[in-house]
């Protein structure tokens, strides 16, 4: 390890990290932290602080750190190829072993699966997909999508153009044309008190329906959602929501883009998302889980009904205009095998599933009846806490968040993660697969003493 | 290694290939070959061919192949700790050290260097930067990118906007709005054969000039370009060029982006191309050579003028909404350390320097005269040949390009790989950077025997 101030005042001179303040990390202001190892669900930084990530570094080291198994199958491909591209019919084992057990996973329907890096990248490539199989089939005005209010989707152009959230929006012009956004699926956030779940489902089908009108059926091309909202809030669906926004998708020729790239490979404690609430969808973006984060690696899984249309489309224009020198990257793909294999072979699907219950059940025991906490929800491995100034109103602290980020901070020093999600007073959870009941149970105390820290 | 026969089987059935045919290789007409290990210049199939890859893979191994010195520290960094994020002031010794090496490296005048993964998304990071710096600038007109025919700068929405080949276009719906393309600096195809280079550089000035004048200057907020244009032909800039682009940009307030994916870290025999032809950029590209392509790592280096602004922005709106999830990934990261020792090292970058005139005089002296090569031209570590049906008229075989994958193709049973370059007949080389002198001699001597036995 280099001396320590010496990395730091590097990291303040030189690096522009993500997500930052930039004038406060330049000025020292905000915080900066050098991690340097993990185990399980603990990650350890320079300072010899053991905490326990309650976020999973971003919803993605779904198989915890530290895994031998996947880093010696990193080790071993660095070893033999680090690299060679999978362009024009080339592959490598581990790529090609790795198309061959996505698909064997994937629901029903689908055919093939397109390697990229990130998940934003994986949405661009499914709208290019989605505009070349609208052209091939004569329909060149048929290129619109629809995203949702809070949904995530990405940070580039498109790809957050997608996503439903200012912060992604503001001072870089987007969303760009062609997206459009329909009410998020928030049941907490209904607009009248009294609606029921299903009159809140009914409504949200109402309003997607009457968007496609206003904009023309013959203009809309796709839809995209995750299936449960993430960065948005950690939201599931309501009842019956998948089921009817399908109905109106088949209607009108829409095709259904499932962005599993948080709720794919176990999360929910299904293998995905779509299998979990029945959506048959046309393209599922893939990401996080896909190899735990262990190497970078994305994917686009197309379904049967594009694929017959893509293969017409080179028969009638040649070779696929589309392809990132590290698309289906060998340390990705040897990182995916192995990762694939041990969420198998530790039956982490499973855990997500009842470690998962046994952290909603433990949280809303420790925080549930707190005067500022409007409601515990979650899915499988995903729980999140929102919090509101007046339980009776629902009414939020402020719509951009600014007492959740306290609460983290006081969980942080008392050695827990987890995160402040982006534009509302809400905790969320997303840990490792591999939680077990105890670290749950912690994780449900350090929240409990961090909210009465924060508002008593 | 798994059976031979469903390693074959289980690629057609699963794998969408990037730009490849989809519908040949869905039937089996369109080659497929699996890469199983690779060692300086050269990689080696299943099936034990052993190939001298003239490419570079896709100009991106620039450190060669086998290299232990990045896959040890690939595996020692995946012992250590896989992943974490690097939002909000997180990093690792690992991405901080390249952040400083990298800077260390960089052109003068530049501030800050921002990870993405491959080229595509630092480009998208990039024009990210470029209007979210007129917005905070308070000229929210001022947003349209120049970029020139022939570029190459991605096959995402926006970056396959940037690019200016029709085959990522075509069907896709692309370029997006506010992109505008000028005329290609490729003095071999200059619209009148009398022109001397600097006539034909004055023409191009006259011309950017022109569209800047038609669009607005004031609408015009960035120009990009690769400093050697790259995939739309391997074209050294004609004389006086960029200090003639540069002037105009200069004038009109208009950002420079020099996209160095190719040519960042030495493939010029300069640590950059920005340096090799005296380019003052406001942003650069970086990806491929950052780490040799052992681990998927790309960068935006953002210049001293947009980070003043940059962090100016986020004291007025707060955090810079803009992240992956794999930014500053730590295998990435390491990889990217332990290549950029390894280049100094060996010296690569005078290699590239040596090696690539050598490579250049042996395929003139090899194929210069050949009543079909119009001329062998490139810089440093890259070298073009192209083909012509009159050497008078400089006339092509096919403006998409049919008679280059013949050679080829016939170069690849000789055990040599070149590239046909897209919508031309020119044949593209890009070795390692570490090529030998007989390696270089080899190409040039199977080049001729290729092209003698397709056009005699």
């Amino acid at each position: 390890m280099i001396a320590n101030d010496q990395l730091a005042q590097w990291d303040r001179e030189n690096f522009f990290h993500p997500s930052t303040h930039l004038a406060q990390f330049d000025r020292g202001e905000a915080p900066q932290r050098i991690i340097t190892g993990g185990e399980g669900s603990h990650i350890i930084d320079r300072d010899g602080n053991r905490l326990l990530d309650g976020f999973a570094g971003l919803y993605c080291v779904n198989a915890g750190y530290g895994r031998k198994e996947i880093t010696e199958a990193i080790a071993k491909q660095a070893d033999e190829l680090a690299y060679f591209h999978s362009y024009a019919g080339h592959g490598t084992e581990a790529s090609i072993t790795l198309s061959k057990m996505v698909m064997d996973r994937a629901p029903e329907g689908m055919a093939r699966v397109y390697f990229g890096l990130g998940g934003s990248d994986a949405n661009e490539t499914n709208i290019k997909l989605v505009w070349y199989y609208n052209n091939i089939r004569g329909l060149p005005e048929k290129k619109k999508i629809i995203s949702r209010w809070r949904g995530y989707h990405g940070s580039g152009l498109m790809s957050g153009s997608l996503t439903g959230l200012e912060l992604f929006h503001k001072k870089f012009d987007l969303p760009l044309s062609n997206i459009v956004h329909t009410e998020a699926p928030f049941y907490y956030r209904r607009p009248e008190a009294d609606m029921s779940e299903a009159d809140f489902t009914a409504y949200l089908i109402r309003e997607l329906e009457a968007l496609i009108e206003r904009e023309g059926p013959e203009t809309i091309a796709a839809f995209i959602g995750e299936p449960v909202l993430g960065t948005g809030g950690i939201v599931p669906p309501p009842e019956g929501y998948w089921e009817g926004v399908q109905e109106v998708l088949a209607r009108h020729d829409i095709l259904m883009i499932a962005d599993e790239v948080i709720t794919g490979f176990g999360r929910l404690g299904s293998m995905f998302g779509s299998d979990h609430y029945g959506i048959k969808p046309d393209l599922i973006t893939i990401a996080k889980g896909l190899t735990s984060a262990y190497a970078p690696l994305s994917g686009s899984i197309v379904g049967q009904r594009m694929w017959d249309v893509l293969c017409q489309g080179t028969d009638e224009h040649g070779v696929f205009g589309h392809g990132w020198t590290y698309s289906a990257h060998p340390i990705g793909a040897a990182a995916g095998v192995a990762n694939l294999k041990l969420i198998d072979e530790l039956g982490l699907v499973e855990n997500a599933t009842t470690v998962g219950a046994h952290l909603r059940r433990a949280m809303t025991e420790a925080v549930g009846d707190h005067v500022n906490v409007g409601e515990v929800r979650g899915e499988g491995m995903l729980c999140a806490v929102e919090l509101t100034s007046d339980r009776a109103t629902r009414a939020s602290f402020d719509p951009m968040g600014s007492v959740a980020p306290k609460v983290v901070a006081a969980m942080l020093k008392r050695g827990v993660i987890a995160r402040a999600m982006p534009q509302a007073d809400m905790l969320g959870f997303a840990p490792p697969l591999c939680l077990t009941t105890e670290e749950a149970d912690h994780i449900a105390a350090v929240t409990a003493e961090s909210l009465k820290e924060v508002l008593g």
